[in-house]
């Protein structure tokens, strides 16, 4: 998404070779505009797929998964991160390592809000090492629904998290794939 | 808000006679369309205040802030919560006592994304105590902005912060006012 990649370019700060910030415009300030845009392509890339449910986890992926929601008319559901030891019995929970703040989380859903009937398609901003995106799917796989695919803004293509959930036979759409990146050249993007 | 005080009939849970559960529909799982009707009612209800700025606090306010930021044509920024002791020179940052768990946190935004001669609309689902909506506040204060007020999902009116933040000279808007509630007798609200 030729769109989404100039703001990274004009926008985006990076720190060292695998950091980059989009605070200005993702995921701390967000610029509602940009995720109007981002929603649609999103629909143009899962259209005629059956979405009938959009998750999640918090915080920033939020924003874009209401966003992108209006053009799927369909609910969103996000996962909660929770640091308490007490999962209730009324949750679907699995664990997702942060490589960002290297904890590990209980990453929960009420289990009201994923049925075996769901074809869900998952939101984030972020795609690394697909720590947080296995998480997801796994919730999904819980609930017995349908993992329709993911969309995710910003994938850093040289971490291994993408192609891994491809190979495991998962549709992973990113808008934006990051080749390689250094704060003397810039960002390269893959194609 | 009609539409809303029918919703929170249908699908609020309430537990004793403080808790209100709107999981269904407002901060889990999230109705869009729902969302939708509320963002414009925002709308009508600061039209022509002059906001350039939507200010949420994570995780819950977030989807709302977005909606409703479509209406008004202007970005969102989210207040984080943290839990280091590490408070960034970058940042404004403000305490704010979260009754529900028991806990204080520090919450923060980045001081790139408040400015003086920003107007700011506050968003959130819930206002009861008020010291969630008071720290945003004062996070707005810090940057010498201008707080034109606060648009609120649910107002637990029978609890001080509403009218404390009024009293104060606020402009607080909240869409559905609960003046009491209970398991047996249900939700009355305000008029």
């Amino acid at each position: 998404m030729e769109l989404l990649k100039q703001r990274i370019r004009q926008d985006g700060v990076i720190k060292g070779t695998d950091v980059l910030k989009v605070d200005r415009f993702l995921n701390h300030q967000m610029d509602i505009d940009l995720f109007d845009r981002i929603g649609e392509e999103f629909l143009c890339r899962f259209h005629g797929c059956g979405v009938n449910k959009i998750l999640t986890i918090e915080a920033s992926g939020i924003g874009i998964a209401c966003i992108t929601a209006r053009f799927f008319h369909c609910p969103v559901v996000f996962a909660k991160k929770s640091q308490s030891s007490n999962i209730s019995a009324d949750v679907y929970s699995t664990k997702v390592r942060s490589f960002t703040h290297g904890k590990t989380y209980d990453v929960v859903v009420s289990k009201e809000y994923l049925h075996p009937e769901d074809r869900i398609l998952v939101i984030d901003d972020f795609l690394a090492n697909g720590a947080a995106l296995e998480g997801l799917f796994d919730l999904i796989h819980q609930a017995g629904a349908q993992v329709v695919g993911a969309g995710i803004c910003i994938e850093k293509a040289f971490q291994p998290g993408g192609d891994l959930l491809r190979k495991q036979g998962y549709r992973i759409e990113s808008l934006a794939r990051i080749k390689s990146m250094s704060e003397e050249k810039g960002i390269e993007f893959v194609d």
